[in-house]
């Protein structure tokens, strides 16, 4: 029996008219043959309104309680599925993270997955029944419930689709699949058929919010085939390969699309002294405090200084700031910080040596007269860091310049 | 350190507001050098919330995946609580069922509890924190979360004070204690300071809804002295105790209160043949389709036939007249039934003995003209069951005719 994880988000288990229709997706793929697991986010705003109700009852709740807030919103999706389906005539049984035997390590709210002891949900699939299973949490050492942070559903599902040798992990969201560019930005944006994890990762980091990169990277570790596909049709959407890489390489001289970020700030320090053990000297108290740094530059070193310019979240922004101003002192040099940027990327396997594509990044650009604030490359994909109010306009110009709309990517 | 058990119901944490409120008076408790262990129900209609989305997404939901739905909300009141009161400097723990050692045995739904592994509880008590317990739920042998049915939080409480050998369970409530009637039928209706447990527990099953009758038995069975108190204010409350029933044989002559209820429904069986096991033939399929019968009254045999009388709530009240119909028919009787009842009762240890309680309560309401259409005696009580149209009217008149607005109860 083939075995298939599927994943559905908030959104589509929002309503109870949106779990019955889960529920008959589930339905059919039961009665294909299949042996399912099914991965459930919270409903709609569930956690949202959780973590509001938290936000009332104090002003920095614990993180501990944190997660044994958040992770009822998983069970109760669960438990109403597995209903739904009984009510269809399907036999399912609900399980929390640590029923499904997701063990969890880390700190609480940010948990990482250490194993999985998947006997349980084998002893129910050969039973021919439906495993439904809270994402995002799992259990710790202590036997608390601890949750996975950000995309941990996705995670969930793609582990799980690991951890049973499952044939592919459907993620079921509200759009058609991976597209060029945001369709709401880009109308001539086109759906991408498929994309290697390499490129889906960078494009998840980059920006696009259809699935975590966290679960892209997990999914191209252990080989696990990914399709993205619109939990309200019927149509194909986009399957993310781990060996796409390689063909794509012989085949195509192209890139898979552009993505954005609105939820971007700089700080800069200027004027820095610099010597061995200056970037530790900056970065380490960032990453004490727990502030996620995103793109790093360096300028060279002129007469023993240099300048060091980095991108936070939003969010991050002003404890980010603070603690720059208090590394930048004994450093001899200042700071300044830019709020309200954003990024757009360029990603694709097409571009593997190849820096024409930069370049021509960089000329589509400055034709527009879009100030770059910051440039980053890997590989596979160049990003700018652009005034936030350029960023939709970034975008639709990009996807032009790159023909991104007439060619079958 | 002397431990005490508090338990705080639906009512007294349905908001953000009200659980700050309960985190105020856990802190004096806690700062008074008590050691508490604090049972919370679901926020308000949590509970009713949850139920009618498994309403929606099912025409019977599997009582396994209710549970796994319904043990959701006190989690999440217990993680809120624990956050309530890290924000004024209590160190605390949120428990659920499983995590505070619960065991749990019978049926989904309507768990029994069958152990109580106290060692996570007192390791934390130990440490000076406030432990919070999500009421209603356990663990069962399965490692699935099971819940005890109605009155389980009350239930969690008692249990826990007895295998934590607390010096008490404090119950709290939206009203000040228990009453000689319903003050909202009886103006004059006055709390009663000190119960005996019996008097309590004919109380709580003959209606009155402040405190569940098996959480009143279980106190009683284990010797835990529990106080009834307003969630909402300082008074004294009612101080539940085993040891009542002896001292007030000595010193009183008198009952404890008028309780009603109006959720009553009656079905007759009118001339069967009777002889040995009729009545096990009756109510044998009855239990076995889980209705549960209250008064049970059969007429003295005449000529080999009688008439067999029983009351089930009104929730119960076709199924349990379409199993008479069926059982009637090869005794050769035939059934009546009536739908809309109520039933008020006359509770006290006073009256032990003494059988003049019953005339006085029939005259009182003969007086009235208050039609009875069953009778049910205990040795501490008596329970008429009338039409409800008249069950107010009744408690006014019985509160009246026994002076206990007038009685230092």
């Amino acid at each position: 029996m083939g075995i298939v994880v599927q994943k559905y988000g908030g959104s589509s288990v929002a309503t109870a008219e949106h779990i019955m229709a889960v529920a008959e997706r589930v339905k059919r793929g039961h009665e294909g043959g299949l042996g399912l697991v099914v991965v459930v986010s919270a409903m709609g705003k569930t956690t949202d309104r959780l973590l509001a109700l938290a936000g009332e009852v104090s002003r920095e709740p614990s993180p501990r309680e944190i997660d044994q807030l958040l992770s009822t919103g998983e069970r109760q999706s669960v438990a109403l599925l597995a209903m739904a389906l009984h009510d269809q005539g399907i036999p399912a049984t609900s399980l929390t993270g640590p029923q499904a035997g997701m063990k969890i390590t880390g700190r609480y709210g940010s948990g990482i997955i250490s194993e999985i002891h998947p006997e349980r949900m084998r002893g129910l699939l050969a039973e021919r029944q439906v495993v439904i299973v809270a994402g995002f949490q799992g259990m710790n050492a202590l036997g608390d419930v601890m949750t996975l942070g950000r995309g941990g559903s996705d995670t969930t599902a793609v582990a799980l689709a690991a951890a049973l040798h499952a044939d592919r992990c459907e993620i079921y969201t509200d759009v058609e699949g991976i597209y060029t560019a945001d369709p709401r930005i880009v109308p001539k944006a086109r759906r991408i058929p498929e994309v290697s994890s390499a490129e889906m990762a960078e494009m998840a980091w980059r920006g696009a919010k259809v699935m975590h990169p966290r679960a892209v990277e997990l999914g191209a570790l252990y080989g696990v085939e990914i399709h993205v596909r619109s939990s309200f049709g019927e149509g194909p959407g986009t399957i993310i390969r781990k060996d796409k890489d390689m063909e794509r390489l012989e085949t195509r001289e192209t890139i898979a699309g552009i993505v954005h970020d609105l939820d971007v700030s700089r700080v800069t320090l200027t004027g820095i002294k610099t010597g061995p053990g200056t970037m530790s000297r900056i970065f380490t108290p960032l990453a004490e405090a727990g502030v996620s740094v995103d793109v790093i530059v360096e300028s060279a070193p002129k007469e023993g200084s240099s300048d060091v310019a980095f991108t936070v979240s939003r969010g991050e922004f002003a404890e980010a700031r603070r603690i720059a101003g208090e590394v930048a002192e004994p450093l001899g040099g200042e700071v300044e910080g830019e709020e309200e940027l954003g990024k757009v990327s360029v990603v694709g396997t097409g571009m593997l040596n190849r820096p024409g594509y930069a370049a021509k990044m960089f000329d589509s650009l400055g034709q527009a007269e879009i100030p770059i604030r910051m440039v980053s490359t890997s590989e596979i994909q160049v990003t700018c860091i652009i005034p936030a109010t350029r960023v939709e306009e970034a975008v639709r110009r990009l996807h032009e310049d790159f023909e991104l709309e007439e060619r079958d990517v």
